[in-house]
């Protein structure tokens, strides 16, 4: 058994590893390789992860650190800084299922987190991370969720916080995040404009103790994401779904899922089988999705349009390993319009009671697209992942989503109105 | 051991009982007593309850329904109508305690439920008795987080829906209640006259299968209240704070959780213990708070204005019973204005991490009232209830919570505004 990690601890993770050219690094703030520039990730011993257990994990606590056996951090409570989300419901989608003539669908409901979208799966990882690192302040460029985020965990940490985000955001998004007191800068911009800027800022001496959650320390923050793929696999009792579907921004979530479940399988948890992995975009931002189409993984980036602003990644950093997942697991990729965007909304909504922003809606969208195209299979158990509230984006179906009747007080208004027909 | 009831099944409940005059009836459909029209509440076989373990309870499903065997309907998984709610976080407050002055403060964050308030927990004991006493629509006067977990509930269940909001709500409140796609009645008028209209409605035959929630079942939806109380029992390892600071608006849910920490002494989940109960009310529709201060149980109805839209019940159903409670228990009331209101959502935000609606803020500022005016005492352990989510009154705070700074995307723009200093 290696002894443990200077700075980390008892962590199963061995260093930093560079996708690209398998260049190795100790645990540092770091996520582009010195060698090649490709993108850094956390790197495992993998006897380590596969001494890990179901027991051990079903007696951990009722959020995502009860994985901390298969994180980078978080072993030790006191080295969380975390608003403790996961465990968020996994819903029986039956009435959804019929509508769409399928035989099983789930939602992975993870606007139930406490800023309520998946951002708090991997702003608490990064956050621990920056902790052990040293850093006194937590950053971030965000398309609105990863700012709630970041912000709520300094306020709960004690951290001061600066997030930055391009001008034209939700006013739900910018609220919820200005009210926990920390500095939050709007960029004259889009969001990759938002991103370059946070990479040179990385460089500057007065940020020199600002850890970017999405940025310097990249590699520990993607990680968060796998505990969406654990989850499941527990939540259907230790299997696998044969489908899932996942809505793809920068491209990682979609990837560490996929990675979570293939970790789930070799070191035991599950039995091995094979998911079939599809991406969902919008239309207004599909650069994954279209370089799928064109069956190449060089990602030509794109000006994002298009109600789903979460979603509007014009130069996603993870294309080309979404491809990859998506590739190797027979699944595919397909992208909604705006119109069909609002749809997706309301018909989770109507058949589940579940209310998603408008990245939930691509979720549900593509499921029916790709059902429509005959790319996915009707018969095969699905999880659909709903990866954020819809009350962050109330403008994109406020239009259609008003009262029915309006009446006056009184029998008689009532019945005037048909209300007793 | 009784035989099971003939609708409920294996229910704790052995009728409804009159708090008035103590005249009983069968588990039905009505909440006025046919003797007095005093309320009627939920009466349970006493040794039932006292069977019930913490061995029990903590082997149970992680939401409300682990509470089952204290409640009158859920006993069978396949009873409940539920989006399955509880289990919310305690959460420690240690910064806001430091700031305060105190030594041990928990929030409770009801804002954690599924449609984000503490609404879901009583709709999900209404709904299940619903289905149990054969209604086949839901519906319920609401001033706002009702109607959301109405239309939620009857989404996941199959079930027809109408919600009666007043005409004036909050954007967010209308359109998550919209969206899943049943009646929505806007009344021109206020809570109370909305609530009037739905009494009326139940009388006639066109609403007879319609079951709303908060009238003619109301005795089985005020119990969903109690398990805001053994939740903070159980959360604190099977003991009871010193002092909990609870908002109202009928009234109902501080009697209730108030109830609950009796119960919980009394079949010996926990020891004995004297919980002081504070309540909160809003400036603007403070009846149950003035007739406290007045030294009464007399409340006399008022026109509800102010922010905390959520609290503005005019006419307080259980407004002498929580008056009772707080009595009994050395507690106080007391009542802040709209500006102390938003002070206390940024309060709680800034040392949390937790972004409450409204209600949550007339919780939190009411919190630093009674502390500023030395009656409560700052060195007991307490529990501040929130019982919703600030994304549903986002206007409240949007005009003080914006961008710090506007840059453009270079160094240069944003050394100008100030970040490079």
């Amino acid at each position: 058994m290696p002894s443990a990690h200077p700075v980390f601890g008892d962590t199963p993770a061995i260093g930093l590893i560079c996708r690209n050219c398998q260049a190795t690094y100790d645990l540092i703030a770091q996520h582009a390789c010195w060698e090649c520039f490709g993108p850094l990730e956390v790197n495992y011993d993998a006897a380590a992860l596969a001494r890990v257990t179901r027991e051990q994990i079903e007696s951990g606590p009722q959020n995502l650190w009860r994985y901390a056996g298969l994180l980078p951090v978080g072993q030790n409570e006191s080295d969380r800084l975390s608003l403790n989300p996961g465990l968020t419901p996994l819903v029986e989608a039956d009435n959804l299922a019929r509508e769409l003539g399928m035989r099983k669908v789930w939602i992975k409901d993870d606007s139930a987190n406490p800023t309520h979208s998946f951002k708090d799966r991997v702003v608490s990882v990064a956050a621990s991370a920056a902790g052990k690192l040293g850093f006194d302040r937590l950053a971030c460029a965000s398309t609105g969720n990863l700012a709630n985020s970041v912000a709520a965990h300094a306020a709960r940490a004690g951290y001061e916080s600066i997030v930055f985000i391009p001008y034209d955001l939700e006013t739900g998004k910018v609220v919820t995040t200005a009210v926990y007191g920390g500095g939050l800068v709007a960029v004259n911009g889009s969001y990759d404009d938002v991103n370059r800027l946070c990479s040179q800022l990385t460089e500057t001496d007065e940020f020199e103790k600002t850890a970017f959650v999405n940025v310097n320390i990249r590699p520990y923050y993607a990680e968060g994401s796998k505990t969406l793929g654990y989850e499941v696999a527990e939540q259907l009792g230790w299997r696998l779904p044969e489908q899932v579907v996942i809505p793809a921004a920068s491209g990682e979530l979609l990837t560490k899922v996929h990675k979570a479940f293939e970790e789930c399988a070799e070191i035991g948890l599950t039995d091995q089988a094979k998911v079939r992995v599809f991406g969902a975009q919008s239309a207004g931002c599909s650069p994954i999705a279209d370089a799928f189409d064109a069956d190449t993984d060089v990602i030509t980036p794109v000006k994002p349009t298009g109600i789903a602003k979460s979603l509007n990644i014009g130069d996603p950093a993870a294309g080309p390993y979404a491809i990859e997942s998506v590739r190797a697991t027979g699944g595919a990729f397909a992208k909604v319009d705006d119109d069909e965007i609002r749809e997706g909304i309301r018909l989770l909504a109507r058949t589940t009671g579940i209310f998603a922003e408008t990245a939930g809606g691509v979720s549900v969208a593509t499921l029916k697209k790709l059902l429509d195209e005959g790319r996915l299979d009707p018969d095969a158990e699905t999880v659909v992942y709903n990866t954020g509230e819809g009350l962050k984006t109330l403008d994109a179906v406020a239009a259609q989503a008003g009262p029915t009747h309006t009446v006056d007080a009184s029998l008689k208004s009532a019945k005037q109105a048909g209300l007793l027909d």
